[in-house]
């Protein structure tokens, strides 16, 4: 499958690395893809110069990563997502199923970090940017769990499921098989998109779990009645 | 032990029956104790008449209900516990182990009610509760499970913890005693009051999946790697 990260900080490269590795090609999409930029060492992440010899991968702007894709993953940091996305274009967007896996974090008083209030009570992240690329298919998942969890979910172990929910029963099976392929075996489907309010408020919780736990490899399981 | 129950809905005519049944003393505080009040059915409970006649409880004002207690319950509606804390006192709560069960929903909107922001981002209820009332011991738990589940841990089978948090080590001891007597055998302790935060963050996760899932008998095991 051919598929576009929007955003080459250290969750796009361990998520494309990983799908490149299932045998899918994967393009990195960033602003400026110039020889300057792919020489810096990103967020959490390695250049992507050698992020694209270690793993094949290609990188280009953001439109071109999109456009050629037919799924394409959210993976900017989430206050700055809704621009990054309007760069990509909703053309480019316009019937693709659109991944979000980004938080609206605000880290502007340390740590921790908390939820932005423009992307959380009666709303969140995920709402806006299917609101504002009504033709884009967006399915909020991977967003709960660290970025060696998300490709690796046996890192930790028992049973845990994945966090999704959307608009299209369609593009969440698509993401579905994605994930299945990376190893994650049961998910938790929260409905429409507006489940992503439920996925965004996972991360005070996680990031207080980290705190107090010591390792960011945890996560939260559905335990019903 | 001698318990004070600041607010008579659901929730505390349910937590107050239970700690009743093993044998605490429990006083109900409401800001006005009149007949008429009294003969009020209150919201997600029945009358406070009936609830003495079903369970021995007594009733009284705020101020009274807190002074004469050991352990102090907050389980007024989470919007309106600061109003209602200064009703109590501070010198009733002085010393005090506050239990602070409230989550300040807003519902504003109709369902799903979501997160007061002025009480999440870089706050909680909690943290304001414990600024506002220094001299008492705040512990912040049983807020994010139905208050069914509060009591009677086993409606919901398999392992699953109590959260909790809070600055004073005793008080937690105190209230984890509480939660054993109820049925809670497990506990995950957020650290200080700060685990507010994540706890009341909960409340966005939970309500989606009573949504989406059509029980409120569900809720969130930690597991880490």
């Amino acid at each position: 499958m051919k598929i576009g990260m929007i955003g080459g900080g250290g969750v796009g490269q361990t998520l494309g690395a990983a799908l490149i590795a299932l045998g899918h090609q994967v393009v990195i999409g960033i602003r400026t893809p110039s020889a300057e930029e792919l020489a810096k060492a990103r967020p959490q992440g390695a250049t992507l110069t050698d992020w694209s010899a270690r793993t094949g991968g290609a990188v280009a702007d953001f439109a071109t990563a999109a456009r050629g894709a037919e799924v394409v993953f959210n993976v900017t940091p989430g206050q700055h997502s809704l621009a990054a996305l309007r760069a990509v274009g909703a053309d480019a967007l316009a019937g693709k199923v659109l991944v979000d896996v980004a938080n609206p974090l605000d880290f502007s008083a340390g740590m921790p970090p908390f939820l932005d209030s423009a992307f959380s009570g009666a709303t969140s992240l995920g709402e806006q940017i299917q609101a504002e690329f009504p033709a884009a298919k967006v399915v909020k998942a991977f967003n709960t769990v660290a970025a060696a969890v998300m490709v690796t979910p046996s890192l930790i172990p028992g049973a845990h499921e994945l966090f999704l929910s959307g608009n299209d029963a369609g593009a969440k099976a698509a993401v579905q098989g994605l994930a299945r392929d990376l190893g994650w075996t049961g998910f938790v489907d929260l409905g429409d998109i507006v489940g992503a309010r439920a996925q965004e408020a996972v991360l005070p919780v996680w990031v207080r779990l980290w705190m107090t736990g010591g390792s960011p490899l945890v996560t939260l399981k559905v335990v019903r009645a």
